[in-house]
């Protein structure tokens, strides 16, 4: 399954080594368990402190991992995780603790649950909010095949607000197949999670609701004098009849008829095991709702910040300390915190300027904006689709909203690019981090499609920039009046190239590319962060003696059309380079205006190419992919140095 | 603002007649409101009878609509309809009575608010869900201006199932701004609702869970004998100091941290009104829920079908009757009961077979299928995301689900297409009705984007018919085992070509095109049912002696690149036809070929234009579009009668 070229040097415990498979860990007796769980999250500690990947989220759920396998026949049971970054413990249980090391490097195994990985993980996720609506269908399939499958979904309290999961909910309400929801409240997704629906589950965690009612019934007819002592006791019978009744109406996952258990403590791993053997009997759709500590286990995390300690890098276990890599001169920062830093200070200049972002605050750096003018920047939750809509309605009066997005979690926005923005022509700019490849987050993250998805919408502005000075430059254009359009800024993960990146503003006219260097041979034409590839790559032509032009577009959408056509008349041998699918994106609108215009060229488009890109670091991708600057240069030499192919 | 060619014919009674703007109606006295009611209703009866357009939900809404612009201070406070198709009585009322006779008329008003249209269309709408993020936008954005306006979001019931709208209540639940929800509760969307959601409000709207709690309280206390009949006056005690409490704590919405109000007589005008200028001291986040009924004030439609009436086309007005045109010979089908009833034929040879569509079972005729197999046919609700990982799910259990979404609507579903289905590379056969310009419904509903966003995702088959019998080919082709790979198969709304299309089923080979005539002048490439007026312009040409090619693709991925071949060998010219915008569309994906082929050809990609294209008979869009038999031809003519452009 995995390429495993490091042996695996990590000792599990006595228990845990015995463990290689579910089977195994049913022979285990009840006793055993909080035992396992406590090797089993060492087992985690020492892996991820010096291999690196999530953290907390794992260490949250060790306790239900081992009973969610130890109750439920997996894998005939289906058990779903939600997102799956909290899926270590189940990997290691199901098969794969020698192969574990490798998680998340190149050829090594992914770092979230993935169907082609293992029977045991169901359905492969990432992005969240998925596992009550692929439950449901397993569920109903189990149904209509006669079978008595169990499905159970685990998604998170974070997951829980976005829209998604409130359709798989509503659905499932109705159908009476045998689904398991197993909300896991930590009360964070990666930030702390934000909206009404925390505020509720922290209401019913602690019961306020319910012991409120109950006292004020209590005191009242404690005050009922004439009564005397007697008024308790008919008190305490007004409680009984009411608890059930009150309990159940009073709960919002009972009001879309789910039978609601707990919240009980995630951390028990003997009542987890009882509950659920419980729950096994109960046929219909039913929630249990589990407490958890995210990072519970490692006082630093429980201690600390659990955001720092979500995917923190490497870190000694012993400390806590993290590690950071020594640094001699100064670094590129990373494009997040050039747009972080830019919001503000663009936000301090123009009183429209809103800053939304739908649960990703510290990872597009809108944190900065959060913490320095929290009236005017958002963190909406896990909530693309309503972050979207409401960047337009901020627009509609006048306000200026910079909404971030990850490129790959703005698919779950794009009907909303499209109706409530695009078609209205408001003024909203569009900030697409993570767009290409994301390296070890993988398939699920990256960001492939958004230049074709984007491009093919009227009104769009589709722009990128090479660098740090072009991020800022176009993010200044983008909020000027005189360019109130729909405008889209995308740009990858990770750092940029420029130490001294706090460049002054200047405008950049919407539709123009820049030209990096005249040539002769062979044109390159580039979008977004590998123009720098691309650079290094007519470096190296030099030297070899081929003399290539390189002009740095800037926007797919409008095309500067005007340096199409001095590229199209001077030459035969034309390049693409981007950071997205080549079908549909930079490249190919290209080709369509050398098709309107009549041109003709020998023209290879380099990107991502029409497969499922695995994970690894960004440049083992880039390689793997054809578009790092080693592979600009050959490919560039294949062609100025062939004989010219024969037109037909 | 509208092109109003014909004259208005239709006379509003003497309130109405006066009422030119909200401003108008604010003179009137309440007690007058219920009469101008009357007089609304009746004159949308009177024009859409004879005009045709969508019905009941405007009905259902003609006090509402009364009410909210006599209370609020329209267009100061921010008026946001959901989905749109119930706010012709507000067009109405806002200057537009005089045009409204060429509602959904090509060139006239559109069928939906606009904010180009009218500054009391505060929000453009067409698909459902978006009005609470819009109007939370709104609100928030007068809260940081210290503006006093209201934002006012009207939605159904049907809307308030997706995702996105339990986002934006989640958001706007710890938001202080003042924003109104006005739940229009009607128990339908187009057809009636389905979810957990649903039977929730009918509970509520009963008052059943309160009342049941109240009873049993008090049949146990008079049970208490003891206490002899005072014991009745503790429960009344009892009862009053739960009910805060109760009502409050067994309310969804009130979960959600909404204030919550009602449910109230939807068609009593005075009560509205008064309820309403209550609700405008009141602030923070509030939501009214109201019931109204669909089609209220025309018998035929209160006491027949009302998802009949939701669009019933033109009728006469006294008896209820539907006028149907008449006709002599038989007639091609819609490609939506083509699509109905071959379900069924699929079904029941392959017992994997499974329907899903998110709340357009009539719409999609996925009601055949509903009602003839109903273990294995659902509407899921409002709710496209569910609707796909849903199908996904019961994918993985060795299920094939068909899974039908209008083209446009698909974009609600787009991240799950790729992260949940295409990713995984699961067997589910996505059902793309309404693919290409729609029609009536104007910009909101035509599916322009689904080949460009479609053809960007590896593993995905992107299809579409030509006819009727290949869309039964298609179908069946999907369901083959050798063939389970995410298959989408998009079609047009309305008609085929084919009076006999039960024809029997044929396999067609994935990516393969077919020729449909030799040709030497140029070649016309078209991507499904354009193809028919491929075959007509083919027709035209010849009487002209311009001997035209045609290729009926099938296939805008994975492309027949044999064909492909041919084509490009034998032809300097070439047009490709779709219904689809042509950025990054099936013409985009030959002009990709030929440049990876190193091919030189005069290419013309006809399709949707980069532009937003307004509301019309298809015909009149398609000649607009310059796709249409008669633009093919002019096409062909221009490129086969001008000499060669010089190839650079």
């Amino acid at each position: 399954m995995a390429h495993t070229p490091e042996k695996n040097e990590f000792v599990p415990g006595k228990l845990l080594g015995q463990i290689n498979s579910p089977e195994d860990l049913r022979l285990l007796s009840e006793e055993q368990l909080p035992q396992l769980s406590k090797e089993l999250r060492q087992y985690i500690i020492d892996l991820v402190s010096v291999k690196g990947g999530h953290f907390g989220a794992s260490l949250g759920v060790v306790e239900l991992t081992v009973a969610l396998h130890y109750v439920f026949n997996t894998p005939y049971d289906q058990l779903v995780w939600d997102v799956g970054h909290q899926a270590y413990g189940h990997k290691i249980l199901t098969g794969r603790r020698d192969v574990f090391h490798t998680n998340r490097k190149y050829k090594g195994i992914s770092g979230f649950p993935k169907r082609s990985e293992s029977e045991y993980d169901t359905f492969g996720v990432g992005h969240s909010s998925t596992s009550i609506s692929a439950a449901l269908g397993m569920a109903v399939a189990a149904n209509r095949k006669n079978e008595d499958r169990q499905a159970i979904a685990v998604i998170g309290d974070g997951s829980m607000t976005a829209g998604m999961a409130f359709e798989a909910l509503n659905h499932a309400g109705i159908e009476k197949s045998n689904l398991l929801v197993v909300l896991n409240d930590n009360c964070m997704s990666i930030d702390p999670n934000v909206g009404a629906l925390k505020e509720y589950l922290n209401d019913i965690t602690t019961s306020h609701t319910y012991n409120k009612v109950k006292d004020e019934v209590w005191k009242m007819l404690g005050k009922i004098s004439k009564f005397g002592p007697d008024a308790q006791s008919i008190a305490t019978k007004v409680s009984d009849t009411l608890k059930s009744a009150l309990l159940k109406q009073s709960n919002l996952f009972e009001s879309l008829k789910f039978r609601y258990f707990g919240p009980i403590d995630g951390h028990d791993v003997d009542r987890l095991v009882k509950v659920m053997r419980d729950l096994k009997d109960i046929p219909g759709p039913k929630i249990l709702h589990v407490l958890t500590t995210k990072g519970k286990g490692f006082k630093f995390s429980e201690e600390g910040n659990p955001t720092l300690w979500h995917a923190p890098g490497l870190f000694d276990k012993h400390t806590g300390q993290i590690v950071k890599s020594a640094v001699t001169e100064p670094q590129p920062p990373k494009y997040q915190d050039v747009f972080g830093h830019t919001m503000v200070e663009l936000a301090e200049k123009n009183p429209k300027i809103m800053g939304i972002t739908p649960a990703m605050p510290s990872g597009c750096s809108l944190n900065i904006m959060m913490k320095a003018m929290p009236d005017r920047a958002f963190d909406v939750g896990i909530a693309e689709q309503h972050a979207v809509t409401f960047s337009a309605g901020l627009a509609t009066q006048g306000m200026i909203p910079y909404c971030n997005i990850y490129s790959s979690f703005m698919q779950r926005a794009y009907d909303q690019v499209v109706h409530d923005i695009a078609l209205q022509k408001l003024h909203v700019v569009l900030c697409l981090d993570r767009g290409g490849l994301a390296g070890a987050d993988g398939p699920t993250h990256h960001g492939s499609f958004d230049i074709a998805y984007f491009r093919c919408i009227p009104n769009m502005v589709v722009s990128a920039p090479m660098n740090e000075s072009e991020l800022r430059n176009l993010m200044y254009t983008a909020q000027l009046d005189k360019n109130a359009v729909p405008f889209s800024i995308r740009y990858p993960r990770g750092n940029g190239v420029m130490p001294e990146w706090r460049t002054p503003f200047e405008e950049i006219t919407i539709g123009t590319g820049r030209k990096i260097r005249d040539g002769k041979d062979i044109a390159i034409l580039t979008f977004g962060h590998p123009g720098n590839f691309a650079v290094e790559a007519c470096e190296a032509l030099k030297k070899s003696g081929i003399d290539a032009a390189h002009y740095d577009m800037r926007f797919a959408k409008p095309l500067d059309e005007k340096m199409l056509h001095e590229v199209f008349s001077k030459h035969s041998k034309v390049i693409t380079v981007e950071d997205g699918c080549i079908q549909g994106g930079f490249g190919s609108a290209v080709v369509e205006f050398m098709a309107d215009h009549n041109y003709s060229a020998e023209v290879k488009r380099l990107g991502i190419p029409d497969k499922w890109v695995e994970h690894g670091e960004q440049p083992e991708l880039w390689r793997e992919c054809g578009y790092d600057a080693a592979s600009i240069e050959e490919q560039a030499k294949r062609m100025v140095l062939k004989p010219s192919a024969v037109l037909v």
